[in-house]
């Protein structure tokens, strides 16, 4: 590969999205390739949430429960994130954590299926799906009487299409998979579903502001996802919650607070579950959280005269194509390979290196070098690219220091091999 | 009543804790007597959370998880909360909203129950409970083929040593009632409910903060309170959940997300509860939002070298009793009546009024005058007291202002009488 770090440099010249980068506070000397985990700083943030705080809360108090438009945070925000998902307006809120949402969504669902289908008995996901999908799958499916059974990828279309599809009630899935990259593809698997008989319920944790995705157009029934990775909400960012208009209004997810009511402040001593999606709200929302969220969401939006999401999603691949392109020429002989899909249909906006020993200290000797990617275990080497902020440079410039770290050996370093609670 | 308002402001100065008010940043011009639905802001407030936003967030990314203490931020907190409800450290945990802990604590007590002993299908709880208690244990009965009974304060102790005792499940209740004021006694409560064989299941969203509370001494079974009350953790802070050791490693509850796993990085498929009180987290913490709560928290600590929540207590009562008292004598005639018990025993941390017409625009025109509480429906004028910031002058000016508006009938003006959404 003949490629050229003033070549990457070049492309940054080129790139119509550079500007975006603008937008966020990125700390000196860091290549952040992490974005999949804990998205970047946006420059707005500190004082949109200093404002909330000081005029908001401190001088406007209660009030600002109406005055500031605290109590509909969530639907305006949801507004937002909805555009980026290919849902429509009103159909989606942000709320609680997206553990929390995948409860309400996935109760609604078997609660759908028992009303109409009462044989259908499993719960169909993936074996390397988020642990908490899996938990939470797993803690519904004994509520009702179900099962879960998780496949490897190429087996979900077969299991859905095969003779045993009929006793399938729902299809859960993360639309990208947090440790290899790979993505779905939701439109085949939703429509097998549906021809099996079955709901598609969809975690976009990894994909909302990373990946295009079209909910309306993949016909989805339900879906949830993260604040606090591609959409930069900042730490533990509320998630949201979406209900295909079709189902929002039938269902009661058990979840039932006062903030999901259709009244809320008649306090009534009987629940009236709110019409839409504002049902699947609950209790009341962390508003400086919210409040920095939306600075997030924001920064996609500023995407949007740029050409959004499909244009965020060509320089993704761009990036991630190129990064799996170096570490094979530059880094070859060092035991290193690229697990993540090297067909762009199939990738999201990571890119996951495995390495048959050695992957969490080649991870903290990049972090020493100022690349900070993330260790999944037990051997993956995981990087997100963030096209809202990162430079082609900065891939040439990972893909350089992740070269001198194995080349060198300095991740054999004892100061590299202890574990961390978190990593 | 011959109190004068030197008499209030002869009180203020002997006050022991008056030098709590200089951790506030109190807005110019305003009595704020909403504590009890939204506390003010701590002045150490917007500094920690820029703090966390700018160096935490921004500058230290991902790292902070570890670094900065954010993974063990529910439990440090937690521990700091026990310490004013009567909990053990390593007890109690911060987490999602009350809402959402309260299904999480009804759903293991009922599991317990219906393990021990399934012939009970009763919870029992008060009719005036705040709605979205009502909402989550409505929506935990139906799943478990269990029932709730409402009943009014008085009858709840005749219930639980009555002939049909042996049918109740749970008592649930929330210590200090949010429309009257009211305060149980829980250990009396507890105790007839453990006699009955019943688990009691305490919310203490109106409790924590304000009145002295111990869990342990009550011998009471589960926990959940709220963070943006009388904790001072800013608009929709998180919530805490407790239960009594020996429940908390007994059951899984139902939203067995992976922050409540024994190892969340791990990712392993299987859910392992983490044990005690950690099984009952569920998603990413909101991190604003929780070093929000924090500084809210440590304000009420602030008082341990000053008596703690017993002389927060002992001021609260006079202030509650100066306000009925003063709204006795000098608004007599004008058709308010003191709802909130006049017993220190049953009386929280506020005091309501009513009156058979106008109680909305009396808000409304007392808001207009910088005298901020509120109504709730059909006919209630609430007002809380928060010892930490109020002084006796603050309890004579509030009942002048409203003298002044029941007096001049200026509350029949049209500007007050439209009703916002929240009020």
């Amino acid at each position: 590969m003949s490629l050229t770090r003033d070549d990457c440099a070049a492309r940054d010249r080129k790139d119509p999205l550079a500007p975006l980068r603008e937008q966020f506070e990125l700390p000196h000397g860091v290549i952040y390739l992490d974005g999949n985990s804990l998205g970047v700083l946006p420059r707005e943030t500190p004082a949109r949430v200093a404002q909330v705080i000081a005029q908001e809360w401190g001088a406007d108090l209660i009030r600002s429960w109406n005055s500031a438009g605290w109590m509909t945070l969530p639907q305006r925000i949801g507004d937002k994130i909805a555009r980026l998902v290919g849902a429509g307006a009103g159909e989606l809120v942000v709320a609680d954590a997206t553990s929390i949402n995948l409860y309400k969504v996935l109760a609604a669902a078997l609660a759908m299926q028992q009303a109409d289908a009462p044989g259908r008995t499993v719960i169909v996901s993936e074996r390397s799906n988020f642990p908490t999908d899996l938990y939470i799958a797993d803690s519904l499916a004994q509520q009702h009487g179900c099962r879960l059974e998780l496949l490897e990828p190429e087996e979900l279309l077969p299991r859905l299409q095969g003779p045993h599809g009929a006793d399938v009630a729902l299809l859960m899935l993360t639309h990208v998979n947090y440790r290899t990259g790979r993505m779905h593809d939701m439109a085949a698997l939703t429509a097998a579903a549906h021809a099996a008989g079955a709901t598609a319920v969809w975690d976009l944790a990894h994909s909302a502001g990373a990946v295009a995705v079209d909910l309306h157009a993949a016909n989805a029934d339900f879906a949830v996802g993260c604040g606090y990775k591609y959409l930069n909400g900042g730490p533990g960012a509320p998630a949201f919650v979406w209900a295909h208009p079709r189902h929002a209004d039938r269902f009661r997810q058990p979840l039932s607070g006062w903030i999901g009511h259709a009244a809320p402040f008649e306090f009534t001593p009987d629940y009236r579950p709110a019409p839409g999606i504002a049902r699947y709200l609950c209790g009341t929302p962390p508003i400086l959280s919210m409040a920095a969220l939306e600075c997030g969401v924001d920064t996609v939006l500023a995407a949007e005269p740029l050409g959004g999401m499909a244009a965020l999603r060509s320089k993704s691949l761009e990036m991630t194509r190129l990064f799996a392109d170096l570490v094979e020429s530059r880094c070859a002989g060092h035991g290193l390979r690229v697990v993540s899909p090297r067909d762009d249909a199939l990738r999201g906006s990571q890119v996951c290196l495995a390495r048959d020993d050695g992957a969490y200290a080649i991870v903290q000797a990049l972090i020493g070098r100022g690349v900070i990617g993330d260790f999944r275990a037990p051997d993956v080497l995981r990087f997100g690219f963030t096209p809202l902020y990162l430079r082609f440079v900065d891939v040439w410039d990972a893909v350089e220091q992740l070269h001198q770290v194995v080349a060198s050996g300095e991740w054999c370093d004892a100061r590299f091999a202890a574990r961390a609670a978190v990593t």
